[in-house]
């Protein structure tokens, strides 16, 4: 396995395995893996000829108010589990060889960021379409795969590279959760063990969500009174939002006819938790 | 040579060609072609071993009340000139193959975009940006081959390819004019014969702005006034503006220590000319 610091290195490297037909899967992460990211590079894994993941705590998708001095890093552990899953190339680079001197390019769209997370956290999506973009012109990968957690990013980097006829495949992959259903995330780390009960409101209001829906129900606002409510039964648990959108456009629905997400964002504790659940999908509950 | 209409093929075009080895150059043009986007794509012709060039007059970089809808057209004309200067595709896309139903995604540059043009054409640089980029991600070229006549838009185009890391190369050529100096541009069609001797006083100021600077002048709003006084005389031109930039960041200067660049902008008649002499560098006049 290779660590790729510099940029000009991971293209040349990028350029010369397309130039022999090879294939090039790429998982981009912000570190501090678990599960859920190894499941992505499993994914990776079986697409590609080469397995290229980027370790980057992209500093642009952070608000002023946010979390990124905190944010959880452990490179050596990182490194082990990449080896593990049969990852060929870290892409590890540090920030002025992302954002040098003088940066000033930004990638922007307009319709699939101005609803949940795009309300709560200004900038964050064009900070993870740049980051993106650059990622993309870097590793140069015929097929890139992110997780569904992270629902709305899906979207937008889907919508990004349609739009900007970037020649790759982008693939959400579902999921992957703890035992009690707790969504895996770099940000679970700082949940204490009293506010890990807590966090599980999401994951199980989820599933009320979804017994709702299979009931018959597809008043929008009624299943997210209800889900509403069974979070607020937690005081520690503070509701960012709780929404039900179209999966395709991000924009609210009323009523469930074409296909539609419900998406949490809650903070419990110093902890900003996400989760959603496509209407009519599985849930690993 | 070919023409090929949609983007699909175009990528898969460029596709094959990267992978069997061939060094593609691009030059984007928006049609009605003259010497200088024939200058433009000699250039490519000995740095490609397959020469694109695409036509596609760009709607995201007209404002409301700009020129677009009568902007020159003559496609058989210019599929005529390229087939004589080597092209080997010319790519000719529809408005709804570049911009289909929900488009939503746009690049943004802060810094260099923020003087000339940009004031004067808020989002021009916007759809510019844009285009090419996505421009750049269809055609896949090694190296694309811009005119030194819209210096603003080669700096952001600079810019935007190395802040996103694209991994081709950009190269400016400098300015074709006609005998009597009159930078070649696709609008000047719309000058009546009595608006073109007006026309000139575009690059005899520019002529004039070199003499100053070569005879010792450093002090811009010096030169820029003696511009301005000179383009003045002629009641039937109206300045948008004259400045002296930095040819990097594009902030105005007021000593030329660095490298600076005097730009002009005028409208006579219908016609909004621009054109540029970057100090200490030759003039063909």
């Amino acid at each position: 396995m290779e660590v790729i610091e510099r940029v000009r290195e991971m293209q040349q490297y990028a350029e010369t395995l397309r130039n022999s037909g090879k294939k090039i899967a790429f998982v981009p992460t912000m570190g501090y893996l678990h599960e859920g990211h190894l499941k992505l590079m499993e994914e990776g894994r079986k697409l590609g000829d080469c397995l290229v993941t980027s370790i980057y705590v992209n500093p642009t998708q952070f608000g002023p108010a946010e979390d990124l001095a905190k944010y959880p890093r452990d490179f050596k552990r990182d490194e082990s589990l990449c080896k593990g899953v049969g990852v060929d190339v870290i892409f590890y680079p540090g920030d002025l060889e992302m954002y040098p001197e003088h940066y000033q390019t930004y990638v922007d769209l307009e319709g699939v960021t101005q609803n949940l997370c795009g309300l709560s956290r200004p900038g964050h999506f064009r900070g993870v379409a740049t980051v993106c973009a650059k990622l993309f012109n870097i590793v140069k990968p015929h097929v890139a795969i992110f997780g569904k957690k992270d629902f709305q990013q899906l979207v937008v980097i889907k919508r990004m590279v349609e739009d900007l006829n970037m020649d790759l495949e982008i693939l959400g992959v579902s999921t992957v959760r703890e035992k009690d259903g707790l969504a895996m995330s770099s940000r679970n780390i700082y949940l204490k063990p009293d506010e890990r009960e807590v966090a599980l409101s999401l994951s199980r209001s989820l599933k009320m969500a979804k017994k709702l829906y299979e009931g018959g129900e597809k008043d929008a606002g009624k299943i997210i009174g209800e889900v509403t409510q069974f979070i607020s039964r937690h005081p520690q648990a503070k509701i960012d939002y709780v929404k039900i959108c179209d999966t395709t456009t991000m924009k609210d629905v009323e009523r469930l006819r074409g296909k539609g997400v419900i998406a949490l964002a809650v903070r419990v504790g110093v902890a900003r938790l996400i989760d959603n659940y496509v209407f009519g999908e599985t849930l690993d509950l």
